[in-house]
C-alpha cells in the first residue's frame, strides 16, 4: 500500500516514519528541493501546476493526503478529478482563508473573536472604528508562524501598514489570552473519533515553542465539543487540529489544521498511539489507535539552529528530533520530547534545565 | 552521522527507524537478497567474505554494529583492524558459541543448566550417562528459532542422532522449566546502565510467540545482577539480552544475545526509550534514555503469513509491525503489541481474542 503526501517536510517525515513500520509506502510530491523528508520514499520534485507530473505521482499511490494546506485550489480540483484527498478539500480550502474559517466558526457557533473582512484601507479604518484597539491585521491567506501579522495599538500603527497589507485582509479583536491550547482529535472513515489530551501551548514570536499535554484539564470538554461539531461537518477524515485562546473562563477558538499539527508532536512517544499512526489509519479505515498519555511529556521546538548536540543528549528523559534540515532563522529545524512518569515537580525541574540550554 | 550495520533484517529496519528521526543516517551490509531494512538506507548487498566491498561500507561509516551472531570470525577480525564494532567482538564470538557461552556463566557464577562439550558419539554417551535423561543436544554454533536442537527423551532417540549431529555439539540438562523470561539492558560507552522490566516470554514450537513485560517482577532482581555481571566483564556498550528460565524458585541463564533482542520489541511502544533508540545512543556516547514501561504490552509475533489484516487492524491498542518481508514457514514477517493502560482485565479478554485470530 503506498501513500502519496503533497509536501516533502518534516510533518511528511514523521508521517513515513509511522507508516513504514505499519508496513506501508510513501511517496512525496515538494516543490521545493531538498524535501527532508527524502530517504523515506520517492519525491517529485515539481510545481503544483505541473500536471503530468502530478499525474505521475498519482498514479503511483493508493491513498493521498497532504502535510501543508497552503496547497493552490487549481491543483486541489486537478487531483480531485483522479483521486480522493484526505483530509476533504473543502475543509482544506476554509483552512487557507481566514475569513472563510472565521465564518465557518461562526457557523457552527464556535467562539471567536470579532473579525472583519478588509479589502482595502477605508475597510480597515471602518473596522477599527468598530473594534477598537488592540487589533491584529492578517493577510487572509498564507500565513504561518506569524507571518503576514501585523499588530495594530494605536492610530499611528496605521502608518506602517501598506495598501497591500489591507487588501485581501481580515481584522481580528486582539485577544489578551491567558493561555494558549490546542485540541487534536483524529476521525476515521468510518467516523469514529478520538481526542488527544489537551495541549497548552506557549509561542514566541509567533512560532510554537513549547507544548506540555495536560490531562485532565477542564478545558478539554468545551473544546472537545466544538472541535465535534468540525469533524462532524465536514464528515472529517484524519488527524485535526484546532487551536484556542483562553481568556478567564471563556475559550476561543482561534485556527485550524486540517492536519497533523506541531503541537502533536508529543505524542509521539507519550500517547499510545502517535498523531502521525493514526492520521494514517484513519485514511486506511483500520480501526483508530487509543489516544491515551501514558506520560507527563513537553516538547520544545527546535528554531533556527541546533543548540549544541552535547548538551542536547545528556538528559535521559529527552527524545532528539533532528529534520536534517539547513539552519535557517526562524525556520523550524527540530524537536525535543521530554517525557516525565511520576513526579511532576522532577519535569519541572528538567524543563528548567534544558530552557537554558534551548535559550543559551 | 553515519551508522554501519552488519545485517539487513527486521532489527536494522527497527534500528534505522528509531535512528532515523534522531538525524542519524543508516548504510547496511546483507549477504542475502532483498534486505528489509532496504529503504532505509544504502545496503551492501555482499558476502562477509568480500574484503574490498567490506572496506567500502566501513569507509562510509562513523559507528559499527550488527543485528546478528552469525558473522564469520575472519570478518570481524578484518574489520577490526579498521573499525571499532559494538558490542565487542569478544562478547560476540562468545555468544556464537553455546559452550564458550555456558563457560562464561559458570566463570561469572551465573546459574545454567549442568552442560557437557560433545565432539562425537562417545562424548554424548557419556554425558547422557552422567546427566541422565531427558536431554538436549545442540550444535555449538549457528542455531536459533530452535534449529539444530534434538530432544532426548529415552535412550531409543539415539536412533536418530547422526554423527554430524554430535560432532561440534552440547548436551544440555533439560530444564522443565515453570517460567522463561529475558532481561534486557543497555549499557552506554560511559558504562552508564538502564535495564528495561522483565519480559516474560513463550515460544512455540521453538520460535518466540509472544512477550509481555512484567512490572514489579520479583525475579528482576537476581536477573539484574547476573545481566550486570556480563556487562561489566565486557565493558559492554549497546543493548543486550540475557535469556532465562525460572524452575520453582530458582532462574537459570539460558542464552545471550548481545545486541536488540525480539522479546523487547515492546519497548517501542510501551517503554520510555526503544531498546532501539537505546542501542544507538549507548554506541553515539549519548546518555541512555529512561527505560520506565508507560503500559502494560504484549507482544506478539507474526510466523509465516500474516493473518488477515481486516481482523489485525481493528483493535485501537494494537500496533502493527509488517516487516515487508517474503511469507515462508518459521519466518517471523511482523509482530504486533497491544497496549492497556490501566485494566489488566481488559488487556487479558484482549489478548484472549487476539489469540484466536493469529491462531486460527
Amino acid at each position: 500500500m503506498r501513500i502519496g503526501i503533497l509536501g516533502g517536510g518534516q510533518l511528511s517525515r514523521m508521517l513515513a516514519l509511522a507508516g513504514i513500520p505499519m508496513g506501508l509506502d510513501f511517496c512525496f510530491y515538494e516543490p521545493a528541493e531538498k524535501a527532508c523528508a527524502s530517504g523515506l520514499g520517492k519525491v517529485y520534485q515539481a510545481a503544483y501546476e505541473d500536471e503530468a507530473m502530478l499525474l505521475n505521482f498519482l498514479n503511483e499511490i493508493d491513498y493521498l493526503t497532504y502535510e501543508n494546506e497552503n496547497i493552490p485550489v487549481e491543483t486541489l480540483n486537478f487531483i480531485e478529478t483522479h483521486q480522493k484527498i484526505y483530509p476533504d478539500k473543502a475543509v482544506l480550502q476554509i483552512s487557507q482563508d481566514r475569513v472563510l474559517e472565521k465564518n465557518m466558526f461562526r457557523d457552527l457557533k464556535i467562539p471567536t473573536a470579532a473579525f472583519y473582512e478588509v479589502a482595502n484601507r477605508q475597510d480597515l479604518l471602518n473596522a477599527l472604528k468598530e473594534n477598537g484597539y488592540p487589533a491584529l491585521l492578517k493577510s487572509r491567506r498564507g500565513g504561518y508562524d506569524g507571518k503576514g501579522q501585523i499588530l495594530l495599538t494605536k492610530p499611528d500603527d496605521l502608518s506602517a501598514v501598506s495598501e497591500a497589507d489591507c487588501s485581501n485582509a481580515i481584522l481580528e479583536n486582539y485577544i489578551a489570552f491567558d493561555r494558549e491550547f490546542s485540541l487534536i482529535a483524529a476521525r476515521s472513515i468510518k467516523g469514529d473519533v478520538r481526542f488527544y489530551d489537551l495541549c497548552e501551548n506557549i509561542h514566541k514570536g509567533g512560532i510554537l515553542f513549547r507544548t506540555i499535554n495536560k490531562q485532565g484539564d477542564p478545558y478539554f470538554y468545551p473544546a472537545r465539543d466544538y472541535v465535534d461539531r468540525v469533524l462532524k461537518k465536514f464528515d472529517y477524515v484524519g488527524v485535526m487540529a484546532l487551536e484556542f485562546f483562553q481568556h478567564g473562563e471563556q475559550i476561543i477558538a482561534n485556527e485550524l489544521a486540517p492536519r497533523v499539527h506541531n503541537t502533536g508532536h508529543w505524542t509521539i512517544e507519550a500517547a499510545m498511539s502517535s498523531q502521525f499512526e493514526n492520521h494514517l489509519r484513519a485514511m486506511l479505515g483500520y480501526s483508530l489507535g487509543r489516544t491515551d498519555s501514558m506520560a507527563y511529556a513537553s516538547m520544545y521546538n527546535i528554531i533556527g539552529q541546533f543548540p549544541d548536540k552535547d548538551l542536547l543528549t545528556k538528559y535521559p528523559e529527552l527524545h532528539l528530533h533532528d529534520y536534517q534540515k539547513q539552519a535557517r532563522a526562524r525556520r523550524k529545524i527540530g524537536h525535543v520530547t521530554c517525557l516525565a512518569s511520576h513526579s511532576h515537580a522532577y519535569h519541572r525541574a528538567l524543563e528548567t534545565l534544558l530552557l537554558q540550554t534551548l535559550e543559551s
